[in-house]
């Protein structure tokens, strides 16, 4: 086994140790010299490609187009809606100088205190200011709605504590900014891409989550509604993987974008905004991998296949590579993407470690005693289990296989969840069971007090009042006062 | 003829006002809020998209692979390499502080004087220097090379004067920064990737361009060679298209990237750095639109093709859709993206003026007469011919129209650059013939003195030297010195 394997913590000896490790010795990303701020590294950002495209893909079928908007955010606007300036004002980075020179005491470059900017631009935390700003020069009348617009982009907020993918000060996501003209439409509009969301992590990234609404303290800064669909680590802990606000009329308001609606009436513009972001891959590595290394599922995967010829000589290699080059030209048909390891620098032995550290969803091994019986050895990294099988047909066993790991994966995951959610009816069984983590539905009197009391006394949050839970009445099981509902708690990330 | 059409002003009148009109009423891209910055619209938008995703395939066929580096840049990293600091520290965005406080004088936020860094952060202008940071960890062996990363990113230069897509303080690009074993392997890259550029340029953005050599004064700061695409825009001046820099052991130096070669010495690695910007879409612009608007090349526009109904009453508007629909499927298969502009709410001759305006490539109209005659109007934008042809067949007719159109529009480039490039023997003639644009290929003695005097007169600067050109020595138009062979001038943006 590689050197690097043997370096990975395991997840019983320090979960949070064993994320980090993975993230560096896979070489998804790592900390760079700016404080806060990470280098993704060719591997990570690939599974960030197929994210992308896939989401994009699902953006333009719902009827969304991309644009960009400035990265900066001039100070003032920051304060215009009030919930907003609480929620994002606190820690941001702020340009206030457009200038260096060089530094008259010596070497190196000083600011020029002479190039000061009169108003201070804030580097976007969030888009909404600066694009609600734009939109009231695009809206006049109801037949400029809806706008459904999408950005890809990088923001910053300047975390005092950090960890790789989960919480960076500078991160890459997409935020959608819709306008509407009526109510309706922004909450279906709201709706409708927690759907896409949901359905983006069940179907892609193999992760159950639960769809629901944030309570009063968790919602965004400035949104009336904020709905998220929530996940289940490993360790128990609740990661929330996506969120799709309804804005109300608020940034309307704020930004005073009215419009002419069908009745010839002023009125103000109804608004969504929702995103996701390269936390989604810290879910992904989160959710699913174990001691030996990264588990990606297939349609997330760089690549689906690698391929390792063991030979003992040229001639050796130049017959299992005849047969290779086939086979991948058949899997590329299929759709499967595949890589070809013929390094000579490196023992086989080091090539398996390597590719089940970095999550391959399928090995293939192939040697002389294979080309003789017209077998190849394969390995699928969710179970690690190996067998030896004719080479004949391999491709379309090969597609078959990832199909059923992509599913696998998915329903350990929800195996898993299922095995750590459970009702609780008093805030003592609360306590007890929260040390075990998972989540825990239970009755909650529906006030910000009680819910940041739980917080402070067990540092559980509500992780939203799921769509489709239980909407039987009960009683608070902290204040004894009446509940609508079950709520769901857990400690999170 | 639609309102917006009648308001842009003409080529002949004011280019510079037409560039702007253009790009603002094709709903293209606006300024923003921010000193600078621009909002890129949809439309605009769509195209940056097409050309991402072709020059994205083009830099993994050549091997190259994507990843992200922070948006900040530490201040004395900037002055690590001595030339670097020259081109780049001088107007760039720098965040001092990190957070913002309620003002205590009244409503707003301020900046917190107690959240100062301790070092100032620069917006990345470039970012070789973060990168060959970063680099240091990643390279220990001849093993480690090369690194061949892109990335996709916005960078910001504080520029004084702005014009949508051609210069602005925040724009969107890539870089490539590759790092290799051998100087020979170093500039091989560079080359290859000022290929890619022209290959993309004159294939995608039906744009002839020159290849060559920056002298010394025009040179990227840090850089030991920089290769160039130059083209020509319709107004005679000329536009740097993309840039690829062989950088020597500059940064390699600057940041002390050593490596164990072959034959097992230290060694500094050898770079190169090479990029587009949003820029390209202020040259696909100036270089084919006209007075009505927008000319785009078939495989850059948003959509290829759009339809418009002509109708007098609800039944002929769905016969005409009926047909209209399996026309679509059919170009679809094709690979021909198509819109339908079925909107009751505006009148045909406004449909077509807007999309005259927006440079689709092809309109289709079909009305009544033409359902009865199996007919259909077709325009191309290039020329704005119409005829009117047989509905049988049409969808095979279009893919070969559109392949027709995207040559037409390279030829006519290639056709005025060709009338506007000549061979100039004096400097009194160099300024005469200066006056009407276009390229002049002249003598010059080699020296940054002889170039820094003639853009002082003249305005013109050294475009390249091309890769191709002339190598018959000569005498300098200007000081009668020897010169080794003809360069490239032009007036430029």
């Amino acid at each position: 086994m590689a050197k690097e394997l043997k370096e990975l913590t395991s997840r019983e000896e320090n979960y949070s140790q064993w994320y980090n490790d993975l993230v560096v010795k896979a070489d998804l990303a790592e900390n760079s010299a700016v404080r806060g701020c990470m280098v993704i590294k060719p591997y990570g950002y690939a599974i960030w490609e197929k994210m992308q495209r896939q989401l994009d893909d699902m953006f333009k079928e719902t009827g969304h187009v991309n644009a960009y908007f400035p990265l900066f955010i001039p100070k003032s606007f920051l304060s215009k809606e009030a919930d907003h300036v609480e929620g994002f004002a606190k820690e941001c980075a702020v340009v206030t100088h457009y200038r260096l020179k060089n530094d008259p005491n010596g070497s190196g470059v000083v600011v020029d205190p002479e190039a000061k900017l009169d108003e201070e631009l804030i580097v976007r935390p969030t888009s909404e200011t600066i694009i609600w700003s734009t939109y009231k020069n695009w809206i006049q009348s109801y037949r400029d709605l809806p706008i459904l617009c999408n950005q890809w982009a990088n923001v910053v907020r300047w975390e005092m504590r950090t960890r790789l993918f989960l919480r960076t000060a500078e991160f890459l996501w997409q935020e959608g900014h819709t306008a509407h003209a009526t109510e309706a439409e922004a909450l279906e509009e709201a709706r409708k891409m927690l759907e896409v969301y949901a359905q983006f992590a069940e179907e892609y990234m193999a992760l159950p989550v639960v769809k629901g609404v944030k309570s009063a303290n968790e919602r965004f800064a400035g949104a009336v509604e904020t709905f998220c669909i929530e996940a289940m680590m490993q360790d128990g802990k609740a990661l929330q993987a996506g969120t799709s606000h309804f804005l109300g009329q608020n940034f309307a308001k704020a930004f005073d974008v009215q419009f002419v609606n069908k009745e010839n009436k002023l009125d103000y513009v109804w608004a969504t905004s929702w995103g996701v972001s390269t936390r989604l891959i810290g879910a992904l590595i989160m959710a699913h991998s174990d001691n030996n290394g990264l588990v990606l599922p297939p349609k997330l995967a760089p690549f689906q296949v690698v391929i390792v010829p063991i030979y003992k000589n040229e001639e050796q290699l130049s017959l299992i590579s005849d047969k290779v080059r086939a086979l991948m030209a058949e899997l590329k048909t299929l759709g499967v993407s595949v890589k070809y390891d013929d390094s000579d620098n490196k023992k086989p032995g080091w090539k398996f470690a390597e590719y089940e550290l970095k999550g391959v969803p399928v090995r293939l091994a192939m040697g002389a005693r294979d080309l003789e019986n017209g077998t190849v050895e394969l390995m699928r990294r969710d179970t690690l289990e190996k067998e030896t099988i004719s080479f004949d047909g391999i491709a379309q066993h090969i597609k078959q296989l990832l199909d059923d790991i992509q599913k696998n994966i998915y329903t350990k995951a929800l195996n898993f969840r299922t095995s750590v959610t459970r009702e609780v009816n008093s805030y003592e069984e609360f306590k007890v069971e929260l040390e075990k983590g998972g989540f825990l539905s239970a009755h909650w009197d529906g006030t910000p007090e009680t819910e940041e009391r739980i917080k402070a006394e067990t540092k559980a949050t509500i992780r939203c009042l799921p769509l489709d839970g239980d909407l039987t009445p009960g009683v608070c099981m902290v204040t004894g006062k009446p509940s609508a509902r079950r709520v769901l708690f857990a400690r999170s990330y």
